[in-house]
């Protein structure tokens, strides 16, 4: 099957997942459930899920459990772009095509919409249906909590805040990076795998995987921004200035960025090499994702 | 012991239990861990830790699953509290007798701290060190995820952002009450029932305390409210202006809600009942964090 396909297809499975066990009701309070709906099912490339569901099916790992743990990633990862986007944080109007959350309702309904997905993220971990195994759902949930938590992605979120007072240098950068969205990254991976009773060896492979296409998938997204710089700046209405940031493009340049991104990938592919021709979609899916940079 | 003691003991214990848990570290992401200890170290009455112990004493319940649950509660309840005292929600300086975490610190501060110390009370709950049975630790994690998410906490910050939007009356006002301060609490008894393997039957009567102890613990934070309302309007800096909000004061006025507030701690108080005289302490700890307002 051809990677585009199947990323397409994995993208529509966890819409169908994320509908089907996001709730609904009739009360006052739907608004918050409509917000979460909103940000949650306005599509996205899914990269995160998709990464979860292949580690998995290296191991063969059951199916339902992956959904689930794909659909809780996602979650996680909805919610920090919602906050991300807050006025008080990025200030961004658009994501996913559309307005952001909050431009589409208001600042509080996202801030709590965005809460409440993390917190939906563990109900759906926990639950049996996730797993049999009562161990193997606290491991999926603690690992989850470390990488979203405050030594995780809210750790990486922080030091992109503080922009050049976390240090102008790679190693900064890189730890920035790593934290942001290789936590989530990393975990998708670890989650796919252990669902799969991989051995410590295959686990450890997937991780550097996960480490290296992490911070080539950051490179990839910090030179998009750059590409939009453009209409960053023409937008007039914007009211707060934008925060001084700090990544590889404005260390190394576009050219240096992306030298970077490609060695990066390279060696991220080269750690799949123990999983042979069972890895193919992983493998493809590192040029994929980093394509139209 | 006297109760006024005994929950001075308590607060002091989950201080030093939160010191010990939160994590530490020397890099640039330390500004997010002081912000997440600075606003879970500043004291409060503890009020859910100490339902959480109580409820699990009714039981014998073994005290490191009850202190690190009742760690677990305070945690949320502070990330309540940090996004609360946002500028985009209800906009408070201070908190607890200092300044609020976006004050201290600032909104992207705030917002982080907030979101991390929310997965950390997952990360706390599903570590083998709150209870050696990994079902039990499911079963905590799903029953806190609920009483924080979009059915739980989160909701009722919802309905209190809607304002007279969710209908002015008692039946609205209960069910926002219900949600936003009733969800944490009963999770905090229920949870210490659970460790201590108590009864269905103890554990409903537990419930039906902490649903009317709920409602009548909002209550007198409305009354409470109301008193500081003259500082409020006094405060010229504020940029926005407050929110229309609804709650059982504007409803039915002081007295009206001064009333139904000794109603409900009364009911609440017979619902101990079946437990005797061992549960003398949670009888009067409602009079007791009832006083005052």
């Amino acid at each position: 099957m051809h990677i585009e396909q199947r990323l397409r297809e994995t993208a529509d499975r966890i819409t169908v997942a994320l509908d089907a066990l996001l709730p609904r009701c009739s009360g006052p309070e739907q608004r918050l459930l409509s917000a979460m709906r909103y940000a949650a099912l306005a599509g996205g490339r899914r990269v995160r899920p998709f990464l979860c569901l292949e580690a998995g099916h290296l191991f063969d790992a059951d199916e339902t459990t992956l959904l689930r743990v794909a659909t809780a990633v996602e979650c996680v990862h909805t919610y920090s772009l919602i906050h991300d986007d807050l006025p008080l944080m990025d200030d961004d109007d658009h994501r996913r095509g559309q307005p952001s959350v909050h431009r589409q309702f208001d600042e509080p309904t996202a801030l709590l919409a965005g809460d409440a997905l993390l917190a939906f993220a563990f109900e759906i971990l926990a639950d049996i249906n996730t797993h049999p195994d009562p161990q193997m759902r606290c491991l999926l949930t603690t690992l989850l909590a470390k990488a979203c938590g405050p030594m995780g992605l809210a750790a990486g979120q922080m030091l992109d805040m503080m922009g050049p007072e976390i240090g102008e240098d790679s190693a900064a950068v890189a730890r920035m990076n790593r934290l942001k969205t290789g936590s989530l990254i990393c975990f998708a991976l670890e989650a796919g795998a252990l669902a799969g009773a991989a051995s410590e060896d295959a686990r450890q492979s997937l991780n550097r995987f996960g480490h290296d296409l992490g911070l080539a998938f950051q490179l990839a997204d910090d030179l998009m921004d750059r590409d939009g710089m453009e209409d960053e700046l023409s937008r007039p209405e914007r009211g707060r200035p934008q925060r001084p940031k700090v990544n590889y493009v404005t260390l190394f340049g576009e050219e240096g960025a992306r030298a970077r991104m490609l060695v990066l990938a390279a060696q991220a592919q080269r750690h799949l090499a123990i999983f042979g021709p069972k890895a193919r979609l992983l493998r493809e899916a590192v040029d994929f994702v980093l394509a139209g940079s």
